[in-house]
């Protein structure tokens, strides 16, 4: 029996295949597969050929089990249209499909139940019972989501230093950061960047950094700023327990992932104090990533529990196949 | 002497001349004059094209006074741009540039001070004291400010019946009624709406009413939206007053346009709470357009005192002219 996890992402999709006992035996890599981003047989295409060339190894053409993590499957609608017009076509004889926040999530847990909550550019939160059961939280994107992630946080600087400009807002320190960081020289020139020259989400998200270093420092209106994506991260996880009724496995583990964690305490310490208010949390970093997380669940979904030997030999074997090239 | 106001906006531009005494002469509408919208060259010819339309009564080719209240004039950079390449283009011996939220206010409470809080699409606030400094407050866009908006009570309506359905917030009737209004069958397909089919700034706008209606019919969700949009509009109010010295002045004026406030009491009693927290204010509904707030500066400008005669002759002289046409 061979046994495939695909971590399928916007620009990317990898893909690990496994023997039953979680010995490796490739990995592959190919483009984008989010059908959003490459239309469905574009993402059947590139998700078909990192699970070939994973098994390339054991010359195999099909695999036994197939957990695709995608991208993009934000809503029902999505997982629909891709049950009914891709599954059929992706090279496994089993095919499971799940939101790519559940993967990393069993990656970063290996397969225990918790949370994961995901905090880059955009944000979203995912959890799993004792039961086996997923919810996910969040991710609506930068118009109407994204609460507490790096564009949330690039945003509020750049409202914060508006409003201080106004009078709306205090003095901050952002205001000489963000201008430095814009190449302005006035505080309401933060208009024509971001309309006229339409400033990408990502190009708001890159002034995160400053917003958590001004934290840091001392800056009340940024330590405002960071407290309130805490404070949003936090919600993500307390809507996630209550929905999946997780109040009885206490400690919760919660895995933190993204670049707005990587912060480090500015804003994991309010995060965590927002949630030690209600459960007994315990913070994890991810152990797994979720390519591996999406094999993980190719067992679970299998009926095979997910043992130390496996855990162990997926340890020893994965790193050689550089899975994080 | 002859003076003349001009109102330039995105998408039209009106102008209005009158004798020293208000006696009105002329109208002129022509095509958009906001210069981010159709450049420099665009903007000099429709404002003249509409200037010299309202001077043709008189034959006339040049004014004497010229006040011009534009759009887009968000920027001292969009000021010393068209000071610098516009303004010497213009059919006026003397002109004057304006931001359009001055003549607004100008028009809306005559020529005296007073607050003006607009509130449509987007939002922004003037201010104007006694001495006649004027100071904005707001009008960031819809990326980074525009708080209290029609756009701001759309996207926090999308957003609440995503946080309803994600478990974040409480239930409201605000599910229903965007559901209908954007005819999907779960709230999930919000996003699909907004990033696949690109929801504009306007159909977000368009959302408003839903909310001030839903907050009318007591839904605490949208109740709430509604009391934050008002909190958010009565703060510049507060941040132009301080920036202003106003509170030598009271009672203030604070005159509100826009679609929001149409919604009536479920706003402005919230947003006059705010404001009676700290001053003694009275609201008002405008008394003239933009167009005669600019013409009303162009006398006081030249030092000519807006006396009761003036007001009464454009009182009785304006409306012929069919300037809401």
């Amino acid at each position: 029996m061979v046994f495939v996890g695909v971590d399928g992402g916007a620009t990317k999709t990898l893909a690990v295949s496994a023997d039953a006992r979680g010995n490796i035996i490739g990995v592959g890599e190919s483009g984008p597969s989010n059908y959003h981003v490459v239309g469905l047989d574009g993402a059947v295409r590139n998700i078909n050929d990192s699970v070939k060339q994973s098994l390339a190894p054991v010359k195999m053409e099909v695999a036994d089990v197939v957990t695709l993590g995608l991208a993009g499957m934000d809503t029902r609608h999505d997982f629909e249209v891709f049950e009914r017009e891709a599954v059929n076509r992706i090279l496994g004889r089993k095919v499971f499909v799940r939101h790519d926040a559940e993967i990393a999530l069993v990656g970063a847990t290996r397969g225990e139940p918790g949370v994961i909550v995901i905090a880059g550019t955009g944000s979203v939160a995912g959890a799993r019972n004792r039961r086996g059961e997923y919810a996910r939280c969040g991710g609506w994107g930068y118009v109407v989501g994204d609460e507490g992630s790096a564009y949330f946080l690039g945003r509020e600087a750049l409202r914060a230093v508006l409003w201080a400009y106004d009078g709306r807002g205090e003095q901050t320190v952002l205001t000489e950061k963000v201008m430095e960081a814009l190449g302005i020289s006035s505080p309401d020139e933060i208009v024509r960047k971001v309309y006229v020259e339409k400033m990408s989400v990502h190009e708001i998200a890159r002034l995160a950094p400053l917003v958590t270093e001004a934290a840091k420092s001392g800056d009340k209106v940024a330590s405002s700023i960071v407290r309130e994506a805490a404070r949003h991260l936090a919600l993500h996880v307390i809507a996630l327990v209550k929905k999946l009724g997780m109040e009885g496995e206490q400690p919760i583990k919660v895995a933190t992932v993204g670049g707005v964690f990587r912060a480090g305490e500015v804003i994991i310490k309010p995060f965590k104090s927002f949630l030690e208010k209600r459960y007994s949390v315990e913070i994890v970093e991810p152990e797994f990533p979720p390519a591996i997380g999406a094999l993980l669940l190719s067992y679970m979904l299998s009926g095979i529990e997910v043992s130390e030997e496996i855990v162990e030999n997926i340890r020893r074997s994965y790193p050689k196949h550089r899975l994080y090239a």
